[in-house]
C-alpha cells in the first residue's frame, strides 16, 4: 500500500530533520557561543552524527521507500514525491563515496574551519594551507565517484544549483565585465561618507537592528539576532530562523548592512508555505536564490534612495548627535559609494562581482585547471590587480577573507553574482505588477515581501531553481537587466555622461 | 578477547558522548538562544534523539559488553569498569521503561518547561497544572517499574544522589531547623543595604563577571558565559562548559553571585581529570556535590570578608559612583543580610534551607503522600508561612518560582541545603591543611581548587558520592559542622549573644 510506505517514509524524514537539526546546532554555536577550546570535541560529534546521517540517506529500506513514491507518484502528495526526487540525487551523490571518507570529511571540515579562524587573524595561509589541501582533495575525490566523466567544478556548481554550469558563467561575467568596467572607469571624484565613520556605539546599533528587523517584518518570536566576526544566517526550519551581525563602533553602515542582508535570506525562509516547512524541501530552494534574496533586499531595496527616506528619520532619533549634520540624500550616496577595495564583503554594488569573477576564475582553475592551492596567494593578488586595480598587502585582506573554502563549499561564490542579478530582473517584474516604490518610501515592505512569496519563497524547493526563477521573471534570465539597473544607478549617482 | 570489547565499548562510548552533547546542546540552546516560537520542534528532535539513545543504552550488545567488562574487571582500565558499572545502573532505570513512554516523557518535558516559562511570567498556576501533572505521573510510573516495592520518593532521591533517602534527610533537616530557628529568630535590627541597589550599568557588571571569572581561574577558552532569565551551568565535556547569569541594573549583588554560583559548579567540571573527560564518569558525580561545589563558592568564600577584601578595590575601579561612600566591611555585611524571604534564588545562607526543606516535605508528599498537584499552591503558602512567616502575594513569587519541576526534577532540590552542608565540612578539613584565607584574601582561590581538585573533582564519577565526600572529609558527614558554620558567622555579624 502506497499510503502506509508514504506513512512511513514521512516518519523517516522527521528523523532526518531532527538529525540536521542537532547538526545544523552544532554548527551555529560552533560559530557563535561555544569557547573555541572546545573545538576538536565538536568535530568529533559531528562525525558520529554526520555516520548516523550517511546511513540513513543511503539505507537500502529508504531508497525502497522513494523508488516505490516515485513509482506510484500520481497518488502521492506532491511535496512528498518531490522531496523523494531530491532525496534520491542526494543519495546518488552520497552513496557513491566510502562511509569512512565522507564521515572524516565532515571532522576535517570543522578543523579546517577552526584553523582558518586562527590563520585569519594571524594572517599566515601557510598555517591554513594542508587543510585548505585536504578539503579540496576530498571535494575531487567526491565528485569523481559520482560523475566520473564530468568536470569537477560542474559536479560542484551544480551541488549549490542545479543545471549551472561553467559556459553559463562565463557568458555571465563575460557581460558584467564588459559592460561594467567602463562604468567603474568613469568614477573620478568621490562623496564626503565621514559623517558614516563617527562613533555609533554598540547599544545604540543594537536598538537600531531592531528597528531594522521590524521593518522588514522579522518576527523575534521565530527570528533570532545575534553577534558573530562573519555575518551568517542560519535555519533549522522556517520557525527557527537566526541571523547574525558584526557591530563595527565606526562604522554604523557596516552592521545596518549585515542585518539587512542577512535579514533577506530570513525573509525567504520565514515565508516557506507551512504544508511543507517540516520536509526537506522546506527551504530555500538554491544558494544563487537564497543571495538573490538577501542581495535584493541588502541593495536593490536597502540601498535604494526610497528606503533610506524611510528610514532615515527612525536613524536620526536613534543616532541624533552623528548624524545632525546629514540629510537622507547624502546618506544615501554615501552607502552607494562606489570604489575597487580589498573585501568582498564591504564592496559597493557596482564592483562587487569582480571580487566574486576572481574566485570564480580560482576555483575553476583549482578544480579543472593546474593551480595548487599553494600557489592561491599569488594568483589571488594578481588577479584583483588585474581586476580590480588594488594591491593586496596581506593575505587577512587577501585569499584568507571568506570562510566560503575553509567549509568546503567550493563552487558556492558565483551564486552571489548570479543573485544580484536576479534581483535586478526581479525588481523590473515587481514594479509592473505592484507600487514597490511608494510602499517602500513608507517603509512598507510588505507588498514586497508577499510578492516574492507569492512567486518564489512559499515554493520551497517544490520547483527546479532555473524554472522557478524563470517563471518569476516572466521570461528567461537575462544579465543585462543587471548591468543595466548598475549603469542607471551608478550614471545618476556620480553624474556620469 | 576483552581488550577487542574495550575498544568495542570506547567506540560505542564515543557515539553515546556525541549524542549527549547534541542533546545538551539543544537544551542549551533552548535556554538561551532560541527564538520562543520554535520551541514545538525541538521537542521533537529531542524525541528522535532521545529514542536513538533508549536504543543505544538498551541494546543487547551494549549491555554484553558490559557484562564481559564486569566479568573481567581485573583487566581492564578502572575508569572503563566504572563506566560499564553506572551504565549497567542506567539500563536497569531506563530498559524497565516502554519506548514509547521515554520518548513522549522527552518531549513533554521540553513542553512543560516551556509552559512553564510563560506561566511563571504570567503567574498562572492552572496553565502549567496539566504539564506538571503530566510529568509527576510518569515520574510515578517510572519509578514504579524500576523498583516496583519502593517508595517512589526515595527512588527519585537515589537518582541524584545514590543512597540518599527519607531517613537521612528528615533528621538532616530536624537539626537544620532546630538549630538554625533560634538563631533566624534572634535578628532584630537590620543593616542598610541600599547602596546595593543603586543603578549599575549592565555593560559594566560583563566587565566586572570577567574579572570574577578571572578570580574563579576560569578559561574563557573552554568556558562560556551568557544570559539568562534563570541563570545555569552546562557542559558538554570538560573543554566546554557554558555558565549564564542575569543581570539587574538595581541589584548588583544578584548577578555577581550567580556567577559566583555557576563558576563554582564549572570549576567542578573544568578540573575533572583529563584520562576521563571524555568518558560518561568524566563530570560530577551527584548533584549535591555540585550544589555542594557551587554554594561553597557562592557563600563559604564569595561571602567571606577575606573574599570581599581581596575584591572590593576592583570592585570600586568599575563601580567608583556607586561605591563611593561604601567600605569592603560594609559591603561583607550587606550581602550576608538574613531575613525571612519569598525566593529561594535571593535567600540568604542563612534561611537557604528553610526555603529548601519546604519543597522536600511537599516532593514527600507529592509522591509518597496524599498531595495533589492541584494543591500545590495552598501548601507551598501554607509552608512558607509556616517555616518561613512570610505571605506568599502571587504563584510566580510561589510555588512557580522555580524550573526544576518543569525539567522533571523531582527530588533534586534536597541537593542545595545537602551541598551547603558539605561545604562547612570541607572548608573546616581544608583549613587544617592549607592556608585558606591569607590567600582568598590575596584573590588568590589557586590552592583552593587545587585541594579540591586533589580530593573531589578529578575524580569525577569513579567513586559514589557518599564515600568521596567521606574521604574528603576525612570523616563521616556531620550536618552539625553546617549548623556551627552559619551560628558562628551570623552571631558575629548581628552581634547575636
Amino acid at each position: 500500500m502506497i499510503s502506509e510506505t508514504v506513512t512511513r517514509y514521512r516518519a523517516y524524514l522527521e528523523k532526518r530533520r531532527a538529525y540536521v537539526h542537532a547538526m545544523g546546532l552544532l554548527g551555529y554555536d560552533m560559530n557563535t557561543v561555544m569557547p573555541k577550546g572546545a573545538g576538536p570535541i565538536v568535530g568529533d560529534t559531528f562525525g558520529v552524527l554526520s555516520e548516523a546521517m550517511y546511513d540513513m540517506v543511503t539505507s537500502p529500506e529508504v531508497e525502497a521507500m522513494q523508488r516505490e513514491i516515485l513509482a506510484q507518484r500520481d497518488e502521492v502528495d506532491p511535496a512528498i514525491v518531490r522531496t523523494a526526487e531530491l532525496a534520491m540525487e542526494e543519495r546518488g551523490r552520497i552513496a557513491c563515496i566510502p562511509k569512512e571518507e565522507y564521515v572524516q570529511y565532515t571532522v576535517d571540515q570543522t578543523i579546517a574551519d577552526r584553523v582558518w579562524h586562527e590563520a585569519k587573524i594571524k594572517s599566515d595561509f601557510q598555517m591554513f594551507l594542508p587543510h585548505l589541501e585536504k578539503l579540496i582533495a576530498a571535494k575531487k575525490r567526491f565528485a569523481k565517484y559520482y560523475r566520473p566523466d564530468a568536470s569537477v567544478y560542474a559536479t560542484l556548481l551544480d551541488e549549490y544549483e542545479k543545471g549551472l554550469n561553467t559556459e553559463t558563467l562565463d557568458r555571465f561575467f563575460t557581460t558584467v565585465r564588459e559592460r561594467l568596467v567602463p562604468v567603474i572607469a568613469k568614477i573620478q571624484s568621490q562623496p564626503d561618507v565621514s559623517f558614516l565613520h563617527r562613533h555609533y556605539p554598540i547599544a545604540e546599533q543594537r536598538i537600531f537592528s531592531d528597528y531594522l528587523m521590524d521593518v522588514l517584518g522579522l518576527d523575534k518570536n521565530h527570528c533570532a539576532i545575534g553577534e558573530t566576526e562573519h555575518p551568517f544566517t542560519t535555519e533549522f526550519t522556517k520557525y527557527d530562523v537566526r541571523i547574525t551581525t558584526h557591530y563595527h563602533e565606526n562604522a554604523v553602515e557596516a552592521s545596518m548592512y549585515s542585518v539587512i542582508h542577512e535579514g533577506g535570506h530570513a525573509t525567504y525562509e520565514r515565508n516557506i508555505g507551512d504544508e511543507i516547512a517540516r520536509l526537506p524541501i522546506g527551504k530555500g530552494v538554491s544558494m544563487s536564490v537564497h543571495e538573490g534574496q538577501s542581495r535584493f533586499f541588502e541593495n536593490i531595496i536597502g540601498r535604494s534612495e526610497p528606503f533610506i527616506e524611510a528610514i532615515f528619520p527612525k536613524m536620526q532619533e536613534i543616532f541624533p548627535e552623528q548624524l545632525k549634520d546629514v540629510d537622507a540624500h547624502r546618506f544615501y550616496v554615501a552607502v552607494n559609494k562606489a570604489e575597487p577595495s580589498l573585501i568582498r564583503t564591504e564592496a559597493d554594488e557596482l564592483t562587487y562581482s569582480l571580487h566574486v569573477m576572481v574566485r570564480y576564475e580560482l576555483e575553476k582553475r583549482l578544480f579543472d585547471g593546474d593551480l595548487e592551492p599553494k600557489d592561491l596567494p599569488a594568483a589571488w593578488n594578481r588577479m584583483y590587480k588585474d581586476y580590480l586595480g588594488v594591491d593586496v598587502p596581506d593575505d587577512r585582506r587577501g585569499v584568507l577573507q571568506d570562510s566560503h573554502w575553509a567549509s568546503g563549499l567550493f563552487g558556492y561564490f558565483p551564486s552571489y553574482a548570479l543573485g544580484s542579478a536576479y534581483g535586478a530582473q526581479l525588481i523590473k517584474r515587481m514594479e509592473q505588477e505592484i507600487d514597490v516604490w511608494d510602499n517602500v518610501r513608507n517603509a512598507n515592505l510588505k507588498p514586497v515581501v508577499d510578492w516574492l512569496t507569492e512567486h518564489i519563497y512559499r515554493f520551497g524547493c517544490m520547483k527546479e531553481p532555473g524554472k522557478l526563477m524563470e517563471e518569476a521573471f516572466g521570461a528567461p534570465f537575462d544579465p543585462t537587466y543587471y548591468t543595466d539597473y548598475l549603469t542607471k544607478k551608478y550614471s545618476e549617482l556620480y553624474h556620469l555622461d
